[in-house]
Formats: structure tokens, C-alpha cells, sequence
């Protein structure tokens, strides 16, 4: 059937009769049909490939856990009613009485539970990808569902970032597996530690004191978070007194002073000097031939761990500069350069993986490297004006979560896709690799020859066609091709008496029959060209030609 | 790792220390780490493969349904503290204020809603396929979780048997198809028509006042349901006066007289005349020869829906003595033949799929024909007792569950595969087939070669092999080749200084050696047979060659 159709329609509201339950999915949530969990699946498998070939392993944990474990990590703060779904265990139920249950909000609380749980047995690191729904207890809206996938993939106990640098790289390729065309898609990486750095040395951070300032400090990174929303002005009034938006409505700003609010400007600007934003590289004031460093034959500067490019290169000087002074800031940008140069000597150029201090992902509990993978093809709004897809995944550094359970320290890092964002992204661009083609349907002609049709239907069968007997009333025939018709069948195999008697089948080839009903004249639609007649024992050569398939 | 080794380890309870939350799966249910995932998601897209051949779509309901809409109908009987895990909405919450909310229980009553609520726009027949976890909120206890996975198929809209022959033929398909041998098992069908007419019969049942006896007839389907695990003097026992079992418990039978329990015995005893029991046909009393039935040249009798064996006419045939003067009972009779008589001209002989009159159910909805998959071949039990393998699914025709919702008739029938039982049936015959070997681990010797081992790694996952970096400390490179080990690895690539000057890399066969570390004398040991040195260009065709896909 047609599955879109299907999704968009109106649901034939079930208002119940007297003591009928309605029949009704429950506000903020939805079904999938079809189409739309095949797409799915074949989209996930395709990155499950990727991440296994990485040396990942899945880990499915349970749907449910204690609410002590999950604790209040919600990463979403621009949906301030986010909350869980909790219920209080029945006194005959498990655990310890009056326990509250929870339904995982993501699927990374749940990692940093079986990592301490496991500890002993887990190898170490221990790289684990993951995929399956979360739930959010908030206000469902448009296109904002209380259940949604998630797909996963980190690394515990590694605190070198090259286990960073390996899950940008990694999200790269698996962007391009499941087809993101490279030049549609950039990885942006920046550190925390660097904008702390630099907030740092604009007096908005004090090492000796990190909870002062905290506020002030949130404020900003949720400001550079809607950079792309708001623009540099408004940005700016977010950073200063106070922004009031298209509504009226006034949002507090972080109260910060000219020379400090300059600062967080020149670090984040997308056309600051020696910034990457927007895929592009724009050269900086500081040039390389100023500094004395050297590139090779292939105009690469070689590091420690492999090299860097010119690009890079200045927008790490700047960010250096940036954050001078600063002993977290010029840890973030040693860290910022491990990552870029390991990206790089595996083949990642700034086609792919690119630095962006305008990375923030929200306030959370990243404690390092932070990346996004953004798409660039713009697609039509709702208001049908265009704009660049946008952020698909993101992720970061998180080396405190398991420290919550065992009181031991026990770094982690990882990556999270938006599965709905991602698949909307490939049917945008027509993507989609998924055959969502219906079966072959044996129409009913004489219902006494059920036995020869079900035969028709295990031969095709055996021969891996997906097909059917049309089980419903055959007295319409009608009836039987709309059937087909709305299960998006190929081709309808038709067998009456007198076809029987003939020791032959009639294939209407149903696809080609739309298309001649759609463009060709009555006459030419009269001949039927879409429809043959082929000896029974060629059935199964036939319908495997008329899919393509022979 | 070994990975059953890490599901059976105790985990390390966390208890928390001040302020710390435990690190605990909530009671009752489990996470499922690498192999026990990659094992279960290769039988499901087997299946899949199955259904989706036969036509069927696949639909994906959300986990939480209203409890208006789930109903009282958990099916399993067994489990008298079986409830579902509710909680009532937020104010803020969705939907109307205070609607209860669950986690489904099941996969069949997410589908009656969907039915339901969309049957303006499903296609008539509406096959579908459905995968994935639901919940029970009961005690938990050995082997028994709160969260498991079904597979379910079902057919909505089709009142004809030709939908139950159909869901038997694809469900033994899909049984050999996933490494269940012909002969291994058998797919057992009755219909609680002719268990009707047999109560009518006897007097258990007035059709006039169906509510008459309900509580005797419950008694009776339960004891029939047990009849593998009571034997026939359990089942006499509780068809009468009560059973007390060997903990000396009580249990009121349904205090029928000796008539008629001597009818349900001959309906439903393994050894009685014409009854097909255990998979064995047994010759009954009334012979075909002597009916006046004409079998053909190659020994079938043919019916108006292909034909029947011998030993399933006498079954029926058998039947129809029983339920004589029951208008259900015959319908019933009517139906199994209907149901036998397509499925054996499909080529399903009585060693796939047999009739069986102890097949019930438990109480559940059903209202037709039901049936059940066994494997017939034995384990050993938890008590080292050879037993058979037992039923890993079942199901039925529930034509009222959605005339809950709409008020109109709409005739429904499936299956449902116990996904966890039947992943243990293959791994207890051996014929898992996901490949759940580690990645390749290139280890790292020189911690400032970093680059070159991420190209080595590369280098074979571009080739399609499974690999990976060692990226925990490398200081101790007995920790390596002990994390290799955990992981499951093939093979370990090693390259130090002196193999990097000389252009080559050392391929250490994890599995060979540990058969030699196992098997060969510590001479053998030394020399080292599993360890070779080949070019590093050779890399990617060497290690395919020891992973036997060169």
C-alpha cells in the first residue's frame, strides 16, 4: 500500500460506543508501517555494518530502569517539560518495594550503568554500538514525538582522544554508507575545554572556583548553541542584556561586558579569523608562513600523530591565541590537534571532518571533544523557504558519567544519530535503498482452484518472489487489482477457467499499467500492452523478468 | 569476549557508596551484550525473510498504548500475578488529563487497535509482521523476565481458513528456514470448535447459555493444556474430583461425571483411536476402507481444498463421531479438514504440520482454529533429564478482538514465535548461524606509530574485515593479546620497530593458538606455529586467508 498515504491519514477516530474502548496510538506517539520500518531497518543495518567493522558490539539493554540509575542527565535543554516516564513498583513487584521504574530517556545513561555494573567483565576499552527507542515524557507537538530511536556508538575506558578521532571517522563513513554523498555532509569537532579556555581568560571562568559564573557560563554556550538561529546579533544581545525575540517575549542575557562578549565573538564567529564554519576554510590573519612551521612536499604539517592541513593549522594558532594563558584552553587545543591529525592520516580531509568552535551540543555532560555531523544540502522549510538540512548526530566526551555509580573515574566518549532526522535526510535526496515493492498477487478467478493458485504463489516463493493468494472475497475482481494496487504490487497473476484449460497464466504488470493509465490515450490503454499471457510453466522465468530480477 | 561467560557473570554490584546510585538492572529484566544480540537479530531477519516472502508488511506499534485500549487480555493463564506496567498521564501531559498509559503486554493488541483506528486506509486482507520486546508486570523468577521478545504474524480481514493454512505453512517454513531440521518438529492444529462440540456433547456446553459451565470448561481447557507436563491420570484427576500435586496442594477439579470424562480422554488421549499425538499417526478403529472413500492412485483422498492423508481422515473422521449432533463441533471438523486439506496440497506432509486434538491454548481469545509448534527432539533438562524440546509457538483465530473497538465483526488470525525459546532450541542443536567472531586487533608496540596502525586497520576494514586499533594503554602487551582473547578475536597484527624497518607485520592466529595452548606440548608451543610474518603489503590477503574468506 501506499505507505506515505497511509501514515498522513486521518486515523477513522474510534470514538468508542457505549463501553468501546477508543482506538487511538496515544497522544505523542505513532505506528510505523510498512515502508517505513523496512527503510528504517535497511538504513540501521547499514550502520550497524559500519560500527561492527569498527570492532563495536551491540549491547541491548533493558527498556526500563531504575530511576536512581538514570538519574537527571535529560540532555535536552531546549525542551525544558522533558522529563521520564516513571511508575512506582506494586508491592508484589520486584527490586525492593516502592522502588520507581523509568523508561531510558536515552541510550546513554543506560551504557554508563552496565560499565559500572559490568566492570569487572567488560573488556577494556570497551566499545559497544547500540539502537532501539527512547522514550520522553513531554508535550508532544508537531513532528515532536514521546518515542523515538536513537543509534549509538562509544567507547569506555579509552582517554586518549583517538578513540575521538576513531568515532568521527567512523560517523563520517557511515554517513556515506548509508548515502550522504561526500560534500553533502561535514563532521564538526571543537573541545569544551578550549571555549572554557576562553571564557577563562575573558574572566567568565574561574579555574579556582568553577561553579562561579555558572550561570552566566550557561547562558553563553546555549547562545553559540542557536548561533545558526539567531545570528550574530542575536548572539550578541544574548551575550549582553538580553534579547527580545519576534514574539515580545524578553530572554535575560548573560550580563557579560564589551571587551568579554568581543571574545566569545572572535572564538565563535563563523567569519572570524582561522575559523572553520560552514564547511568552508577561511584563512586567517595569522598565516603559516609566519610561524615558522614547516610543511612537506604535499602542503601538509606534520604532528605527532600523523598531520594536520593549513586550515587547521591557523585555526588552532587562532584558538591558541585565543586561549592563551589558559591551561585547560591549550589542553583543548592539543587534544582539538591530536583528533584532526589522526583524522587526517587516515584519509579524512576538511571535506569531511572539520574543526568548528561553534560546536557547543548543549549543556550536558560533555567534559572534552564535542562533534556534530551536520548535512549541508539545503532542503525546503515548512514555509517552503530553503535552508541547509542541518545536525543529524552529535556527540562528545562524557568522562564523569560511570564516576556517578563506582566514585572511580572511567573515561567515555561517544556518538548518538538522529535515526527519524537521518532517513527524512535520505528520502529528501532519494536515498532510500530499501525495496518497498508489495508481493506478487494471485488474483481468484474460480474459488474451487484455491489449491492451483496457492501452488502459483509456492513456486514464486521458492524462488525467493515475495507473493500471495488474494485471500479476501473474490467475488469482485475489481476489488482483487485495487487490493494489489494499494499493496504496491509489481504484477497480479491472473489464471481463469479458460487460461486453466490452456495450461497458461495472464501477467499484468501493474507498474507499467499505472504508468499507461497515467500517460496514453484510451485506445492505447485499450490494447493492454501491460498485460501478457505466458504458459503456466514459465510463471516463475516470466514474473522474475517483469521485476527486473531475471 | 566470551560472551555467555559475561551474561552468566555476577555483576559487580555496585551498591553505591554515599549518595551513589546502585549500578543494577532492575529486577526482572536483562541487557543482552554482542553475541546474544547479533544471534537473536540473525533469526529474526530470517524470519522476516519468511513472512515478507509470503506477503506479509511489517508494522511497528508504539511500546505504550492506553490501557483503555489494551484491555484485560493478557493471554497467559499460567501467570496468575500477570499485570502490565501502567501510569497515569501528567496534567501537563498529553492525550486527556489523567489517561492511564502502559507498556504493551503483547503484539496482538497493539494490532486489534491499529485495525481499528485505521481501517479506513489498510489494505483488505491486512497481513503483517511484528518484532520487538513487550513487558509484564509479574513476579520475576528463573528464566522468567519482565521484558521479552515476540514475533508475531497475523492476517486481519479473512474469515476463511485458507489465512490459518496459510500462517502453518509459512510458520514451518520459517522454522527450517532458521536451522529447525524437517522431522525436528511438527506444527500441531486444532480448533476449539470441535472441543466445544465434544462439551456439547457430553453436556459441559448448552450452546443456549454459552455462560453455563464456563467455569467447568476453563477447568477442563487447562487441564487439557497440561496434559504433557500432569499425564493422563493428572488430567483424569482434575477432570473430576481435583488434583493434589506433590507438594500436597490442592487443586478443585471440574467435577465432571465418568461419561464424561471418558468423552474428553477419547478427544484428547495421545493413544486414542485416529488421534495423532506426539507426531505419530495412530491407525484408528474406523478405517477408511471401510467408509466408502475413494483414495487415489498415489493413496490421498482428495476434498473441495486439495486432499488428505489417510491417517488425517481417520483423525477427522474420529472427530466427527465425537461431536455428533454439534453444529459447532461439525463446523469445526469442517474447518480442520478445510485447514489439512490446503496445507498437504501445498506439499506439508503429516511429518510438518498434523491435526491434534490436546492442542488448547490455554484460555485466552481464541474462537477457531488454533495451533502450536513443537520441536520434537530432547535436551536435557535443568535436572539432567532427557525431555522433548517443547512448543516455541502458537497461536489461533480471534474474530472478536477488534469488535472491541468498532462494534463490527472483523475475523482475524497469527501466530507468535517465543523468540528467546527458539534462539535456545538452535543453540542447543548447533545451528546458530551469525558470525560472532571479535575484530581483528592490530596492537600497538610503538605508541608514536599510532598513525600506521590506524592505516592497517583501515586498510582491512576497507576490505570488509572487522578491525580495530588496541586504544587502552598499550604499556603491557600481555594486556593486548589478553584483550584479543576477550574480545574473540582471529587474529592479532603485530608490528614493532624491527618488523616496521623491515617492511613486514607479524599475524598471530588467536584461534589456532589457543587450540595449541589447549592440545600440543610446551616444544610445540614454543615454536610457535600460529604466529607468521608476511609483508605489510600482504596484510589485507593474509589475514583473509587465515579468516577462510581469502
Amino acid at each position: 500500500m501506499d505507505v506515505k498515504g497511509l501514515a498522513m491519514a486521518k486515523d477513522a477516530k474510534t470514538k468508542g460506543g457505549p463501553g468501546r474502548p477508543r482506538a487511538e496510538t496515544p497522544k505523542g506517539f505513532r505506528d510505523y508501517f510498512g515502508a517505513e520500518v523496512t527503510e528504517r531497518k535497511a538504513m540501521l543495518d547499514t550502520i550497524a555494518g559500519v560500527y561492527h567493522r569498527y570492532g563495536f558490539d551491540p549491547l541491548e539493554t533493558s527498556a526500563v530502569e531504575t530511576v536512581e540509575a538514570l538519574g537527571k542527565f535529560l540532555p535536552d535543554v531546549d525542551r525544558p517539560n522533558a522529563g521520564v516516564f516513571a511508575w512506582r513498583e506494586d508491592e508484589e513487584g520486584a527490586s525492593r518495594e516502592g522502588d520507581w521504574l523509568a523508561l531510558r530517556y536515552d541510550l546513554t545513561a543506560p551504557l554508563a550503568r552496565v560499565a559500572a555494573q559490568y566492570r569487572n567483565d567488560l573488556p577494556t576499552p570497551y566499545r559497544r554500538y547500540a539502537m532501539g527507542p527512547v522514550w520522553r515524557n513531554e508535550k508532544p507537538g508537531p513532528g515532536r514525538f514521546r518515542q523515538f530511536y536513537q543509534c549509538d556508538a562509544d567507547t569506555v575506558g579509552v582517554a586518549s582522544v583517538a578513540a575521538d578521532a576513531e568515532i568521527c571517522a567512523m560517523l563520517a563513513d557511515a554517513l556515506e554508507e548509508v548515502g550522504i554523498p561526500r560534500g553533502d555532509y561535514v563532521v564538526r569537532v571543537n573541545n569544551r575545554k578550549v571555549l572554557n579556555g576562553v571564557m577563562e581568560v575573558a574572566g567568565i571562568l574561574d579555574p579556582n572556583d568553577p561553579e562561579k559564573f555558572a550561570h552566566e557560563r550557561g547562558i553563553v554556550m546555549r547562545a553559540i548553541d542557536k548561533i545558526d538561529r539567531l545570528g550574530p546579533e542575536g548572539v550578541r544581545a544574548l551575550l549582553g542584556e538580553g534579547r527580545k525575540d519576534e514574539s515580545g517575549d524578553f530572554t535575560k542575557g548573560a550580563g557579560l561586558d564589551e571587551n568579554q562578549i568581543t571574545a566569545i565573538e572572535r572564538f565563535v564567529a563563523p567569519s572570524g579569523p582561522g575559523v572553520v564554519g560552514s564547511g568552508q576554510v577561511i584563512v586567517p590573519a595569522i598565516q603559516v608562513s609566519g610561524t615558522g612551521v614547516v610543511k612537506d612536499a604535499q602542503g601538509k604539517i606534520r604532528t605527532d600523530n600523523g598531520f594536520v592541513e593549513e586550515g587547521d593549522w591557523n585555526t588552532l594558532s587562532n584558538l591558541t591565541g585565543l586561549t592563551g594563558g589558559s591551561l585547560e584552553g591549550s589542553q583543548g587545543v592539543d587534544e582539538l590537534r591530536d583528533i584532526i591529525s589522526m583524522v587526517r592520516a587516515q584519509g579524512y580531509g576538511p571535506d569531511r571532518i572539520v574543526i568548528d568552535p561553534s560546536v557547543v551540543r548543549g549543556l550536558g555532560y560533555y567534559t572534552g571533544p564535542v562533534f556534530e555531523a551536520e548535512l549541508t544540502f539545503e532542503i525546503l522549510d515548512e514555509k517552503g523557504q530553503k535552508r541547509q538540512f542541518g545536525s543529524v548526530a552529535g556527540g562528545g566526551r562524557y568522562d564523569d558519567l560511570v564516576k556517578r555509580f563506582t566514585g572511580q573515574a572511567v573515561p567515555a566518549t561517544g556518538v548518538s544519530i538522529g535515526v527519524d532526522r537521518l532517513l527524512a535526510a535520505l528520502r529528501a535526496k532519494g536515498r532510500i535503498r530499501a525495496d518497498t515493492r508489495g508481493p506478487v498477487v494471485v488474483t481468484v478467478m474460480d474459488r474451487d482452484r484455491m489449491a492451483e493458485y496457492q501452488a502459483m504463489a509456492t513456486d514464486l516463493r521458492r524462488a525467493g518472489i515475495r507473493a500471495e493468494v488474494y485471500l479476501g472475497n473474490p467475488k469482485n475482481f475489481g476489488n482483487q487489482l485495487k487490493y494489489a494496487d494499494k499493496r504496491n504490487s509489481p504484477v497480479a497473476v491472473i489464471q481463469g477457467t479458460d487460461e486453466a484449460a490452456r495450461g497458461v497464466v495472464q501477467l499484468k504488470d501493474l507498474f507499467l499499467g499505472a504508468k499507461i493509465a497515467a500517460e496514453a490515450s484510451h485506445e492505447e490503454w485499450k490494447s493492454q500492452p501491460a498485460q501478457t499471457e505466458v504458459p503456466r510453466d514459465s510463471l516463475v522465468a516470466e514474473v522474475k523478468r517483469l521485476l527486473g530480477s531475471a
